[in-house]
């Protein structure tokens, strides 16, 4: 079932070009620049009128909800939230009639999720699903949601299905969005930026070799990394961080680059590895701020930087990514890192599958 | 200036039994449980009728406002936010005028927190400031708020005015919450919790001989460090990674206990320290059963836990602190974090008013 890869999660990183194509397949219209979700479509007006989204995830399905959170804000201008599904059940939020609630996990059985769902099913609030398994018991709980159609995801660290959450988060705000005259321009570049995602990833997945060096000359003997980033990228560095602690075993944190200067940056010397991300968006010049303070105390960083970035001279290592909308980017840039955890993994002996502790579905609380 | 202690940060530590008893002076009235904080009486309407209330701040003062929501969301049954100020700027986070917003800053000058306070007022939001700083920017353009009162606080590394803001942001949940009938208990018991904390903030500066001895005979040498908790103990695990960051230049890093299995669990092994915050709140049985995971994993955590806890057998190490009503029990738990990574830092010869690349307060984007 692996066929010509070592390990599913390889297969699944390389199975992206068409996952995504697959979740958005029927639902993304590029010749009129419309999207249209059949699960959904009865509840816009409800979810257009609510008093908050409240997004209800755990792990990298909570991710998905921190990549898209600023696109729902922008093209709803709905307050929304993002919650750790155990924590939420933890503080017991309150919810209310008026809330919309997003339950986000590859299986649908995610336990924390399931009990968040019943939680804010008994308190009257709207759910709707995201899942990658028909007939989850969050598919069949929830009043409505996107199914993500990615095929099934075996490697304990999720990948494919990462990048299809955040696909089937983006196509819910540009629905929820469209009947917004001022925003016409923007959802257009987001959905033509949908269409070229196949051939942008493709191009990344050209980066393997370069990132096996990288992992097996400068990073594979580390015992801590830090990824930092903005913005967007808040997300990708979390995600990245979480995928190399699962499977790598190398204590690695995602960490914002506006807190640096609130304490992080006392950790940063010449033996601390960085990683940050520094596409272009809005917020490129302050990710340069935090880069040239990285170096200013003798910090290394490799950077993550759009193809032909020509700020970057050639101190920097780089992993030069395509350059895509915004509110993308996150899909692009997350892979470099998926890679590189995988190659940490394997050169420490790591059956990649199934890393230590861990197992694929969370079910019990 | 420094009286006994070896530095400011010593001292204000030292000064914590004091400070509290401040920030409360004139507010708390132990005989009739009540609460009253002069600047935001004439508010108090507009903000029990409000849509949501977002609470705005960096570093340390955030950790206060998620150390303290939970309090906020019981009392007052108003949908809560707590943002990251550089991330809800980066964002461009929807505001309305029927949103109260919450800016905390110790210097009240911190410039992301300055720049999101202007944001919410052009947006005709009401803006509340919880400062220590009499005539700073944020105490002179919010509408209202409250004074810690802490004295001032000269360490780069906060420790008397985050247990300061702790204290400030429970009285205005209190004083929120008071005209809820079946809310009188509770209010009592964490009233009566106030007037306990100087003395048993007393006993907990007592642990700093074993806390010396656990940094010099454990952690000293080590490169990484999870503290793991979870509910009310998560802003705890924030807080105590931060400062060990900021002044020790160790990688350390709070972790939801209730995320463990979505991925950090991974890392645990013989070889990970690992601080585990086990005091007693209704969430005690699922932090034990994290216990219980670490030590199948080899892993051998320090646990914070409540004096006398029967539980817990001599294979563990335990950092022994007194009880108190769950809501406050954090402003006791966050203490042997500051003194132990105060400890760290002066075995590893760090300045620990000064530590490197950090400056007291932030006034640059």
């Amino acid at each position: 079932m692996k066929g010509e890869f070592d390990s599913f999660m390889q297969k699944e990183i390389y199975e992206q070009p068409e996952s995504v194509v697959n979740t958005m397949r029927g639902r993304v219209h590029f010749e009129s620049n419309q999207v249209n979700l059949g699960g959904l479509r009865a509840y816009l007006p409800h979810i257009r009128r609510c008093r908050r989204i409240v997004f209800i995830a755990c792990g990298t399905s909570y991710h998905s909800c921190i990549a898209t959170r600023q696109l729902f804000e922008e093209l709803t201008e709905i307050p929304i939230s993002a919650e750790l599904a155990s924590d939420f059940l933890d503080r017991r939020c309150p919810i209310f009639r008026d809330d919309v609630c997003i339950f986000i996990s590859q299986s649908g059985e995610t336990a924390d999720t399931i009990l968040a769902m019943r939680y804010c099913l008994e308190r009257g609030a709207l759910c709707v699903g995201i899942t990658n398994t028909v007939g989850s018991t969050i598919s069949r709980e929830s009043h409505c949601g996107v199914h993500l159609n990615a095929g099934p995801e075996i490697g304990v660290a999720s990948t494919k299905a990462y990048t299809s959450q955040y696909i089937a988060l983006v196509m819910m705000a540009l629905q929820l969005g469209d009947d917004r005259v001022s925003m016409v321009e923007r959802r257009k570049d987001i959905i033509q930026g949908l269409q070229q995602l196949p051939a942008k990833i493709k191009e990344v997945l050209k980066l393997d070799d370069q990132l096996q060096q990288l992992a097996q000359n400068v990073l594979h003997k580390e015992k801590s990394l830090l990824i930092l980033g903005r913005g967007l990228q808040n997300a990708t560095c979390l995600e990245g961080a979480l995928k190399i602690k699962e499977i790598s075993y190398m204590h690695s944190e995602g960490i914002l680059a506006g807190e640096l200067k609130h304490g992080p940056l006392a950790l940063i010397d010449e033996n601390m590895p960085v990683i940050l991300i520094m596409t272009k968006d809005s917020l490129y010049p302050k990710v340069r701020s935090a880069l040239e303070q990285v170096t200013a105390r003798r910090g290394a960083p490799i950077v993550i930087c759009n193809q032909g970035d020509t700020n970057l001279s050639g101190e920097y290592r780089t992993i030069p990514v395509p350059e895509v909308v915004d509110s993308l980017q996150g899909i692009l840039n997350i892979i470099p890192l998926q890679l590189l955890s995988y190659h940490l993994a394997v050169l420490n002996g790591v059956d990649v599958d199934f890393p230590r502790n861990l197992a694929k579905s969370v079910t019990v609380e």
